[in-house]
């Protein structure tokens, strides 16, 4: 079927090329044309515009909007909503926070246009694998798109079947849900990325434990010095840690297993800390997730304000007197003899 | 080659079964001789003793024992102590901690016994998938059990080769590594097992999020009411917290998308509280590792004290006067104003 | 001065009766008339409605809400701001949100009507000791009003002054502070009840780790069975963990070492929530206040959905064969064997 | 009385001036003669060697030990059990692991010598204030020793008293307990300052909080500038979080808002470890107390391993083919698509 596509960065452009290798026609727009035409030359219409987009689609038309979550999503999804017609049908597929596609879809509601919130997992080995994918929104007009969804999905592949999953294949194991009404969809991509936050500092903080474990800080007959790369790769193997972030760390430990080349200046996008607000507006202690954030957070300080209170406090208490160094004794004593005397 | 195995458990019996199908000779022991009868029917040697075990077996002798950490492990390595001879070995291939094979094998060494420690995973899918093996200990005494390790780990199977390893298969792609000196293969299985709760804590609070998603205490129109086994089976497929333990979340969650048969009484054994001593004696901060061994500890207590001190102060501060309700306004204005005088 | 009274719960009516005692005037309402009975048998003018209360105040008018945070706090500041003119003033007393204090001091700005958040600490003890206030909002209102303030704060009492504080007391000294523009106020109360959540559970783990020591689960010769009354009460004199929380705690410790009355099923107001909610748009790890709140969120649960998934996994992983005990070893071999080979 | 006091630094010395000042005797002993000196010329017998104290001191003698836990403590304690005898008393004021006080107190025993710990708070203030002590070992010596401990301790001073506690001034009243038998004075001064650690965390963190307020991170209409050290003064005054150490924070701020001479390299002695660990070995959830040391051990690194780790998984994942930057996208398809094929 035919789609259109806004955004064409890696994660937008790659997604066009899957659904063209599948078949599907792709009319293809970007602010900067210069993806646009690298996707002509593949067999994608490019436009210039949204405009363009909308008069170049058929009808009912679908358009895939593959942008960063924010100013630009919001702005794209008003100006598409002036410009399609009753039945036509938007996709996120971005990062957005589930409650602006609640938003949306109830703005878009009342002129017919439908809303849908795709959330997208598959990072820059989607093109080659397939793309994950937890959709939200109206259901007919999830149907629709379908084909879309199955051309971009991993497919049933040779991963092993889940015991009590013996009949008919599903939607979920050819890798895509419908997960419910708009806001679903980012609802539960965005949980899925709060986790990986999680498993990521699990196996970041084991690393770490393993590493210092040669430290000199360490009496010399409890010290091994170990080699990550090896530990990163046999536990691939059988052992219940194995998992792709694993063969991730595998990789990066076996190109350097002092990992060297990288700050550990950490980065998060929104989807963590919407998890954490998700998790206190439900009550539910989210320990783990919490502190995978932190750490994120504090990645990025050199030191914290309240390190510095921290520092202030001992000073305070236990080091010195404040503002001087005793050099009479007595007189500290007097002073402090007076303090305490108050 | 030729081995004795100590205690004929679940884990004990599979490393016995899956070394005989690989056409190794097993001499096997269990104070329970049931185990023993069931091994001897599939082509094992029971014997009834350890000592029996070590005139059974031939020089010189590898003995591996898979007990509970703890005293029968002692028990049991000091006893073989005493039965066996110069250039023997015994594997220790428990759940031991690190510190007490760094001791265990400077007291072999004595007499010139070789101690190995070998960290298993693999669970009850070991016997079929393979184990995977983290060995620490004498290198030559490793080498001559590499026949063992080879047999008994899950080889390079079907699993993608991780870049930067494209030349001979390592041990590590077969599954088994030679950590460094004893106390190392128990340290990496430790802080395997570390990272393991860290996971599990990950997955666990992530559906706690979605699962409540669903709850009436939240307005309605933000409420998600999902299929817990069907994203489980979607994040099997192209998503990056695609891992072993998602698989069994999957299984479990198709079973019953309640879970209700699991009451939530979680058990720790001793790697995590290792993992955590391990990092607080480096300095290191594990803040996801320790969590998700609280969040253990948490698990099996109906209320902590704690949380009543945490009532206790709430009472004592906000609520009411401590010791009686205020029926007279005025008194207890006066007994505060009074109290607020001193 | 005079000043109108809106809210005559517990911290509502003692601020009319420290406000009188101080030679004020109190115009009071609450939609239950029995406090306003008792209240103006001390000297107060108890009216019916917030009409009346406008129509009795002369001008310009001071209105202090003291309601719950929410719905009716709402509904009270709109139903004010048609019955108020310009250069009135509303003072919301309660725990507000502090986004909705910047939304409502906007809205009642476009009429002229001052709007003033006031955070207020002292619980059962401030009408004898006062209250401890942070205010928000416009600085000529705030002038206009300090008497009340001063009314309502302890004053400077017999504190020790802080060092590099020598010259002529000010207001925090006396007990209360302009904070900022409107909000400020509230996020500074906000804040300090996100501490106090953390320093409340800073004692409570530290008393629950004082009375696990006498655990049978312990070895017997490293138990030990003490007196928490006596720690809490020594721990007052001369000890840097001093503090009122700690005097509430040696309050409830005398009367009861082992807290028997208390369940330890602990709410939490909104301010924990807000406090972690502004260290994540802040990008402040915020470890301890977090914690903090999520130990009361799980005090309030037998279980937590988290922790039936983490029985789930252990069950899937390594203990039985998801759904039959193997009865037949071989079976299960074979049924793994086959599972491993896929 | 007459005591000895072995280690003459900053907390050593204060002990034996507040002794001194109370009437007791003090024979006192460092390798640096200089402060022995010093005390000599306000009262005390200064000797050169342990030897020299012994000989010096009356029996039964009482020696109290204030040095560094560790080696230097053993050392000490293993010296004195050799010249001392039956019925004479070593104090350790330190802060000793209180596993080692087990153990010191058996071996000691033996001899007839008696041990006793004594877990010291009070800091630089501890000469005007007094000294809080909780005490550990045997009930006579402790009792032979009181008049030293109340001569250290603040007494009941102005502080108001516990409600439930009418009848004749407490031991704990006066700043001094008997905790238990050996080991359970530094176990409750372990415990002290583990909270501690928490209570530090917990303002630190809600300082930082109110300071990245001002962030211009932050939309222009939701910062706030504020006088962090008003606000730090003002809950001195009738707030429940009013403490010591807030107290201390005040001080701190006043003198300078930004804490500019403090880097934040923040220190831990070895008390929040051994908590953490009694945490552990007592299974009971410590969250709050052990993020406030894992504060601490991030505070003195520029970036940990961890984080590097986390870095690379991003790397791999998300943002680049590992080890190149795809220039022909074509090629780097064919490659993922192989990849995916295998």
């Amino acid at each position: 079927m035919q789609i259109g596509i806004v955004g064409l960065g890696r994660m937008g452009g790659n997604i066009a090329r899957r659904l063209m290798k599948a078949g599907h026609t792709c009319v293809v727009f970007d602010v900067n044309p210069e993806p646009g035409k690298a996707l002509a030359a593949e067999g994608a219409t490019a436009v210039l515009s949204l405009e363009d987009m909308v008069k170049t689609l058929g009808k009912p038309a679908a358009i895939w909007s593959m942008l960063p979550a924010g100013d630009i999503t919001e702005a794209t999804v008003q100006a598409l909503g002036k410009l399609l017609q009753a039945d036509d049908v938007i996709i996120d597929g971005g990062n957005a926070f589930y409650k602006d596609d609640i938003r949306r879809a109830k703005s878009m509601a009342e002129k017919g246009i439908h809303y849908i919130d795709c959330g997208t997992s598959g990072g820059v080995w989607g093109i080659g694998r397939g793309f994950c994918m937890m959709i939200g929104g109206n259901k007919a007009a999830f149907d629709r798109l379908e084909p879309i969804f199955v051309a971009l999905a991993p497919g049933v592949g040779a991963i092993e079947r889940t015991t009590g999953r013996e009949d008919a294949y599903s939607r979920a194991e050819m890798g895509y849900i419908h997960a419910g009404p708009a806001g679903a969809g980012h609802f539960v991509k965005m949980v899925h990325n709060g986790i990986e936050y999680g498993l990521m500092q699990a196996y970041a903080e084991g690393f770490d434990i393993l590493q210092n474990k040669a430290s000199d800080h360490l009496p010399e007959d409890q010290r091994f010095d170990m080699n990550l790369s090896d530990i990163a790769e046999v536990w691939r193997r059988g052992s219940v840690v194995s998992s792709w972030l694993l063969d991730l760390s595998a990789i990066a430990l076996t190109k350097d297993p002092k990992l060297a080349n990288f700050t550990g200046y950490v980065n998060d996008s929104g989807e963590g800390r919407w998890t954490v607000e998700a998790a206190i507006e439900e009550a539910v202690p989210a320990d783990v997730l919490t502190s995978a954030l932190y750490a994120r957070f504090r990645s990025r300080q050199e030191h914290t304000f309240a390190e510095r209170v921290l520092s202030a406090m001992r000073f305070g208490f236990g080091g010195h007197i404040e503002g001087h160094e005793p050099e009479d004794p007595k007189a500290a004593e007097r002073e402090l003899a007076q303090k305490a005397a108050n």
